[in-house]
């Protein structure tokens, strides 16, 4: 099911390109655009529900295995520290786009980052690139 | 599987008491004793993984389902504005005990949160009146 006027129905749709990482019959996961970290991703529920809170279980069963899935690719490809997975719930809660979905921000040592965080921006080709990187894990 | 040094099974295995939100086969979801927001909860694997890479298939699975119930009872209970749900993978991305555990954080509106975190405390019974409201949710 999906929301026409919703961004991430039109990205999971694939009327919006992205830089995709991995995809299954549940969820897509691609490079976030506005990155708390550089390989900063987000994974995008197929189907429209609101949040956490409304999302049906096969949906809640699933998304885990694709987040950890992307996030151990995501560490190796990178080489970095640590991972945080992050799901906002509510604009109280950082929440801007409401279609369900996980950030698999990479972390480093003393990087620094909070959150809610400042975004950063690519240079041409750099999230072409660190998608690539990352895909190729997953391809192992 | 548990590790007797690690004090996330020591409360998964009922050997340290805590305030009890919801247990099932997988989860144990108390009340964090250092929270960021008052009713903050965390959702510990009562299995040892040290981390989200690091879970079996089952523990990825049945995570979500358990968070966003007591999730949603928390948005009952405690009238707030919105949750969120964060699992830190690694000291670099925070985290502090070594058994995968998943935050579930009330949010209200202006509250200026930010991760990392200032931790509050407790007043006297105030955490066991909080878990019970909680719990009293997930019963209806």
């Amino acid at each position: 099911m999906r929301d026409e006027n919703c961004i991430f129905c039109k990205i999971a749709g694939g009327c919006i390109p992205s830089n995709t990482l991995y995809e299954d019959e549940n969820f897509l996961v691609i490079l976030d655009i506005a990155p708390a970290a550089k390989g900063h991703a987000i994974a995008i529920a197929k189907s429209h529900f609101r949040d956490l809170l409304q999302a049906e279980p096969s949906a809640l069963a699933a998304a885990l295995p694709a987040v950890a899935r992307v996030a151990d690719a995501m560490k190796k490809a990178l080489s970095c520290d640590g991972i945080n997975i992050l799901q906002n719930n509510g604009e109280a809660a950082g929440q801007s786009v409401f279609h369900l979905h996980f950030h698999i921000i990479p972390r480093r040592q003393g990087d620094g980052l909070t959150i809610p965080w400042k975004t950063l921006s690519y240079e041409d080709g750099e999230a072409e690139a660190l998608a690539s990187a990352i895909r190729s894990e997953l391809e192992k």
